[in-house]
């Protein structure tokens, strides 16, 4: 798996206005009752199995906090975590660390949630050639952090938002009149960059999906059955996406059907954090 | 149950950045396959039971897109939901009203996913006089949304940051020698509206934290025949709050040890959604 | 040609740090000059032909500046200027229309300056199919704004961004090895609504392209002859966009190869204004 | 010709937001293709003869999106370029290179192309005394940056905004009745630092405003005879600026009038960028 | 005395930032105790004598934290205050009124101090023809509001920053080598609606500057009888400033020299608030 | 007195938007007659005595304008200045440093003003045990600034907003019937880390108070008499404040009541600034 970088400048202004929530002007306990001269030493250690995610922005809370701070990263992102690992170590300013502690570990905890749901749900359809994927689904002003760790989990990003790719549903073809003029009217005006994807409800909306040149096409809360006859209907001239009602129960089969993308919105809307603690060395 | 209101100058910047990530600067579905004039009216309809928040915040996304839109609100936050129940009727410009959905349903299923759960452990608690809180585990930029939310579903809230009020632990404590000094240091220090908790890992750390004077006592990880035997020995002279693995299974027996408070990280750090959906009249 | 509406939420703040660049906290003339009665009416006047984009942008200055301002469009976005033509009518105090006609006239007219030129390229290529897109080549802080511009003059879009849409260059073919071997790796790691696009130097490079799959191949500063081979090669398995150097008097030869898509880094770095006036009556 | 410099503090919100537009969370080609210790030197080179503007601004856009770049300067701001020329050259991380590349260009070429045509316009006026400066013309959020690249060209900076000069024009004199009484009552008003013009039409215009105590006198669309006598009148008594319509063709004849200053607002609002690439070494 | 008005987009984002710091998310108390419906009538009142500034300022607050509060201005910004003088009329929601007082009365009890003092120092020099001015001595984040309220007092302001007018000190003379030098070089450099001021110690240095042609010249903590020996060699070739431990004391005395202008950073570095209070109806 | 730490993410944008403020894009003066290469060292001096707060946000404001500059801290926060003392040494671009100092000067001498006036406060009540405390009277966008001086000071924080601590006023009690009444609805909303203030204006309230269980009572414009009253009836069961009218001449005798509390709208609202300045060495 190859894992892209989010920049600095990307994830800063997340960090302060999580710091801003936590911190505010002072920590009344810390910096009264820890004298500034006070160090010491901590490590990040995963409290259960799962697959780290965000490990270089919690790095980050530490240093943007305070400079003086010290980070080792022992695990990075994607990597497979098993109860007790060494995530990595902190030095310096106990004050300081005691202050960005719970901002680093609120974003660390949440983003390896979501990349260790995903790795289950990418590891019960392995095999099948199949990818999982996120949907829209994500939470506000976390979605560059959200899709980054679905990719940690070695998942794929659908669609970034409403600009970057089409996606066709009931409304836009009411409006349109049919598959085929939305798709054709589509084609017309938008950039060349631009993949269309159609929701089709049944198999006639999918063949109007196929001729009329669909980049995609998402079979919408279809059951087993019917996936398995859209996939010899469409024989490879566009990918299938399932979607709707998936779960860890349900996915490999879904994916046997010979579909090519399973997108979920759980993986970003329902996580479940992980449990990651920073301990002190010495206590 | 009174519910604090959330001003749209707080609401209003978390709105903004969600929907620079969900639309960028055009949606290209909507915006070239649906006039203009084309008008409509959507129904908000819960597709399961729970607890409602964040009603206000997802009517004023579909303002913010179009100020033409229409919200009318039918069930209001903090109020029981049960499947099929209308929440709000959304009315206008077809192509606003589909642009703004995702961002308005993504922080009213994680809002009501939050007080849809705080409610099930106020329930569970119900009668035995203990209050249920959230913690410090929110998501980075969502702290006054999730904590409106708790409160939403009848829980309250905890401090909102480190400099609101105080809370001894390990290394605190071990950085002023002992509970009593780190507790007579902050009384010193603190302004008078600063209460005081101390986080204790025995009963001996207990008394010495009552001693002390301290306003409220956590008792962290403690069994419940603990619970109860330092329920006895603090007579009312502290709050005691129960903190730490704490589920719907074990909730009941912990409250009926009369502790007063209990928190729980999971209500802000491990959200599910709730399903609450947008549909179309005449589709 | 159907456009797309940018959301306020997208260019309020644009406005706004305009508006500060441009009045920062008083007008020491129109303020100290002109009575907070003195109201008048005037008119924005195309003063040359083109193409109109932005009109509600610069109506929305107004009412940021002073609500009670009252704007009234006659020419919509997207359509054709002739000099003379009555574009907009502005209404209310002398003093606020003075402080917000240079802010809102800079951004008409360098939007309207995008969309005229980008119209004169559409016609050049009239009839033969091809698309005008724009480039990453944009001013800072200005993409959306001028992207749309480019819509308006009846062009389209390329990828707004690095995550928007994948575009294999030397460096990348260099770093993996072969061209082949980089977009092999890129459809097993970006999600399935990333289209791929290739940059390639020569009809050897083509080939490999096409045989690995890429969605569109640029053909970088190839000449005519050679552009007309790579279509024949091509024969439709991908897109082809022509690029570089290209300008009003090669545009024709080049759509007419049967290549695709034409990008203009000129379109948004190199922007001449759209004179354009705001006049007051009576005067 | 002395520079100022423009300050981080200035110039890194105007770098951030560009990046957000140009990278979002993550390049989808550069980081998945070229491994994040595949490192290279990159040459910042001229592709036509010009003036250069903007190359700190440049360099700190690659140690934005990644503080390990090192970036050298081997051509200032407001120095000649011929084509061909080094200009920097920038070494690290090719993925960061790759992503900071297009801003940077962005910006340095804009600048660039404003320096250039400013140091053309001065050039035709050389030796007459006449400044060459721009106006309030600008693009929305750039104008610190276009008004530092005019005096890279060797221009001058007209009054920044409204707030820190005074500009008298028709509605300041109509609302006010005449234009001694507009002087007049902002002499009255304005404090000691803010400059007055005045934006005449004819030569009894003038007299008034000489007369009344203006320190400039605009002369607004004026032919060349006009312009002269005009300059016979004032004989000194105020500066003389000459605005509109002037071009390439006719400043030399304007600044031959005696006039102390030529404005024009193409310096800013119709750039064409100055032709700059990134050429990596060894290819 | 004609007032400037501050546009809303100038204190939108100071109001929005204050009322961030003094609410938060809830107010834990009136949110708490009283019900939505309870609405009532609340009058801002003078308490003390002084002059008035900022009034649509501390209106807008009641806006924003609510937009159906109504707010009735009845004393304008500059107007004299008697000690119990009805400044306003404030109705609507209790709860939203007690969330906005604190701010409202914050901004408005500093501008009115600011305005009030400005105006006791612009009447002990009534009929001298001197000027009143502000410096940069401003608190951060608060240079518009402060210097509007300067305004609101009779007073006016001196530059707006370091970009907007020139003021040579010492460092800045002993860089060039003299004053002379100095001038000199800023009228080669500097756009023409720059005015220059210079800083001077002694009689010497003042004719230096005025044969170089200072526009300005600052009299450096100088006595009164120098000032008037400055007086005469000036003869109204420059314009002449005072500052520096300058009281309601020495004012009249130094204003009586002839000087043109008197700087007092005092005006806005050192604030006392005047005494404003919100008292509600039938209390 | 142990001074908590104002992280450099709270501090760094209020000090660049003063930066903004005070410097815009470039200094004319001493960008145009300052070298880059001049280099010098200045010392920031007390002009008086006073108590020193806000050296480290002072210094940082020279680093943000230079990352060269450097600068040596001789006395820290809260520590007593004497007139002459040298409080830092500042080294490097004198360009930069003329840049930088107004806006740390305004920044240090305005919180050194309001620690200085706490310090008389805290000093005339020494002996007594009371502790002196600010308000929520504190200028837009200063609070977290203002209240750390106040630490500075010797004093102690009230509560930061509206949402951390609740304060029962008649406007509460009126909604809900009694002081009783008000604090029993608290207690069952409200977190146990919220405390419980309620303004009286008699000693029948006073005693409604105490039964209700009220943490802090504060006495609203009580005489002395009055007061010691006051503390006889409470004994020790809540804390007693003191707030209204309270000078420098009356604070003893109210801190004799034997109160516990005394608060200081003035300490924030009214600050005179603290002379501070900044000298070149061989001047």
């Amino acid at each position: 798996m190859i894992l892209p970088k989010l920049s600095d400048f990307y994830t800063d202004d997340i960090i302060k206005r999580a710091l801003f929530e936590d911190i505010n002007y002072i920590d009344v306990t810390a910096d009264l009752l820890i004298g500034k001269d006070n160090a010491g030493t901590a490590r990040i250690v995963a409290k259960e199995n799962g697959v780290l995610s965000g490990i270089n922005i919690a790095a980050r809370v530490f240093n943007i906090v305070d400079s003086s701070v010290t980070t080792e990263i022992c695990i990075n992102d994607g990597q497979t975590l098993y109860k007790g690992d060494l995530i990595a170590v902190i030095g310096g300013s106990v004050a300081s660390i005691l202050k960005a502690e719970r901002t680093a570990l609120n974003i660390l905890q949440h983003m390896s949630g979501i990349s260790t749901y995903t790795k289950k749900c990418v590891d019960m359809v392995s095999g099948t050639g199949v990818s999982v994927t996120d949907t829209r689904k994500t939470l506000p002003g976390l979605r560059g952090l959200q899709k980054y760790a679905v990719l940690c989990g070695g998942g794929r990003n659908h669609r970034f938002n409403l600009s970057s790719a089409a996606m066709i549903k009931d409304n836009h073809i009411d409006a349109c009149g049919s598959i085929s003029r939305a798709i054709a009217t589509l084609k017309e005006n938008v950039g060349h960059m631009v993949t269309i994807e159609v929701e089709v409800r049944d198999l006639q909306e999918l063949q109007e999906a196929i001729d009329a040149g669909a980049d995609v096409i998402m079979l919408d809360n279809m059951d087993v059955s019917m996936m398995r006859k859209a996939v010899n209907i469409v024989a490879k001239r566009a990918k299938l996406e399932a979607s709707g009602n998936i779960t860890l129960d349900n996915i490999r089969a879904i994916a046997e059907t010979g579909i090519d993308i399973i997108s979920l919105g759980a993986l970003t809307h329902s996580v479940t954090a992980l449990d990651i603690s920073l301990l002190w060395d010495n206590q």
